[in-house]
C-alpha cells in the first residue's frame, strides 16, 4: 500500500425510488450522497466518490460502479460490510476490489447496459410496481424490432436527448435487445455511453412504434432531425435499471 | 340475479409493510379496511368483507382470498378493474369470480399454504429485504428436514401459539417443505388452519435446530409441552408470505 491509498472499485445496487437520482444536489437525498457520508465517516475525511453514470430520479441499479480512494488499510470484505452495516437497506454495495490506480468509474468504462421493464398484463404484481413501467397496449413487435435495429450503430442522438442537451450528442448503440413475453416486456439498450434521458425517450419512441403512431423508417427521421421534439414521450423512470457496466 | 346480490369471491396480493395485518383495527391502515373502503363506495354502502386467514402486521400475500356479497349488477371483469382503480399499489385484486352463495373465505377453506423466505447471503438485494428474513448461520439441512417431518400431521400447536391463545390448539400440518439453496432457504407449510404466529415459530424453530441449539427430537418434547416457552423466538413477519388458500 503506497501513501495515497488504494483506489477501491463498488459495486452497487439500489431501489431508486426514494432518491433524487445518483448524483449529489443540496437538500435532496441522492445515492451518490448517501454513500459518500457512510465512506466519509468509515475513512474519517470527506471522501469523493465516482459514479460510472448519473442515474435520473427515481431509476434503479443492479449493477451501478463507482470507485473512490480509500486510506483505510482494511481487506475488502471487511470494507463491504462497513459499508453495508451502514447504509439503508435500498442500498448495496455487492462487490468491493481493489484497482488500478488509474482506474475511473466513469471514463474507463467501456459500455453501459441499461433495462427498461414493461408489464402488459393487466394487472401489476405490488410486488413490481416501483421499478416497472405498466402499459397494457396492444405492440406490433416485429415493427419495433426493426424500429430498434435502426438505432444500432453510432448516430447522433440529439433527438432522443433533453433539448437543452450541450455535450457532442454523437453515441454508439451496440445493441437494442426486445424479449417478449405475454404480459412484459424487457428492452435491453447497450452503448459505450448515454445521453440524459436517451435511453427512457428511447423507449417511449419504441413504444410509439409498437403502437402504431408511426412506422418503424420513421425512427430515421427522427435521428436525422436532432430535434426532440421529433421524438416519442420519455418513459417513466421507475421502469429503468441500469443492469451493468463493461470495463 | 337474486335479489340478495351475488358472493364475490376475490385473490388478493399485498406487500403488507405498510399495514398492521389483514384485519380491521381503528386508527391503523390495514388491508381488510383498505379493501373494504373501496368495495363500499362501489356498492354504496357498507360492505363486510370476510377474509380467509388474518395476516399478522408485515406479512405478505400472493394468494389471500376474501368474499363480499355484491349488489351491483357488473360483470366480474368490470368490478376488478373498478376495484384496483381505487386501491394503493402495494394492494391488488388479481381475480374476481362469481361463486355459490353458501361460499365463505374462511369456514370454506380446506387448506392453507404459507412461505416462509429466508436470505443467507452476505446481502440482501436492496429489490428483496422488505420481504426475506436475512440470516446468515450456518444451517444443518438434513437435522432440519427430520425436525419438519416431525411437525407434519395431527398435534396439538399450542407450544406453537401465542400465549395467550383461548382457542382449540389442535391442527393439522400437511406439509413442511425446506428448499435450499445456496443462497437461499424457502420453507412451505401447509395445513388446515393455522393458530396466530403458528407458521413463524415453526421457522424459529427449525432456524435453531438448524443452528443446532438442540436437536431434532427435542420437536417431540416442544409439542407434548403444550409450552410456549418450549419453543423458539418467532420468527420476523417480513419473511412470510400467506401463498395460496385451497378450497
Amino acid at each position: 500500500m503506497n501513501q495515497t491509498g488504494r483506489t477501491l472499485k463498488l459495486t452497487i445496487q439500489y431501489d431508486g425510488t426514494n432518491y433524487s437520482g445518483w448524483q449529489i444536489q443540496p437538500n435532496r437525498p441522492t445515492i451518490q450522497a448517501t454513500i459518500s457520508e457512510v465512506l466519509s465517516r468509515i475513512e474519517n475525511r470527506a471522501v469523493t466518490l465516482h459514479g460510472a453514470g448519473r442515474t435520473d430520479s427515481g431509476v434503479h441499479a443492479l449493477g451501478q460502479v463507482a470507485s473512490f480512494l480509500s486510506e483505510r488499510n482494511m481487506p475488502c470484505s471487511k470494507m463491504l460490510r462497513a459499508i453495508n452495516g451502514n447504509l439503508p437497506l435500498d442500498i448495496r454495495i455487492v462487490n468491493v476490489e481493489e484497482v488500478e490506480s488509474s482506474f475511473h468509474a466513469r471514463f474507463s468504462a467501456k459500455q453501459k447496459t441499461y433495462l427498461y421493464r414493461i408489464v402488459r398484463s393487466e394487472v401489476v404484481s405490488p410486488f413490481d410496481y416501483r421499478y416497472v413501467h405498466h402499459s397494457t397496449y396492444k405492440l406490433d413487435e416485429d415493427e419495433m424490432k426493426r424500429a430498434a435495429a435502426l438505432l444500432i450503430g453510432r448516430h447522433d442522438f440529439a433527438a432522443f436527448a433533453t433539448a437543452t442537451e450541450k455535450e457532442d450528442t454523437v453515441r454508439t448503440l451496440r445493441a437494442v435487445e426486445l424479449e417478449f413475453s405475454s404480459d412484459k416486456l424487457n428492452i435491453y439498450v447497450t452503448g459505450d455511453g448515454f445521453l440524459r434521458y436517451m435511453v427512457r425517450t428511447i423507449v417511449g419512441t419504441l413504444l410509439d412504434v409498437g403502437r402504431k403512431k408511426f412506422s418503424y423508417g420513421y425512427i430515421k427521421e427522427i435521428l436525422e432531425s436532432r430535434s426532440r421534439e421529433a421524438a416519442s414521450e420519455t418513459a417513466p423512470a421507475q421502469g429503468l435499471t441500469l443492469l451493468k457496466i463493461d470495463y
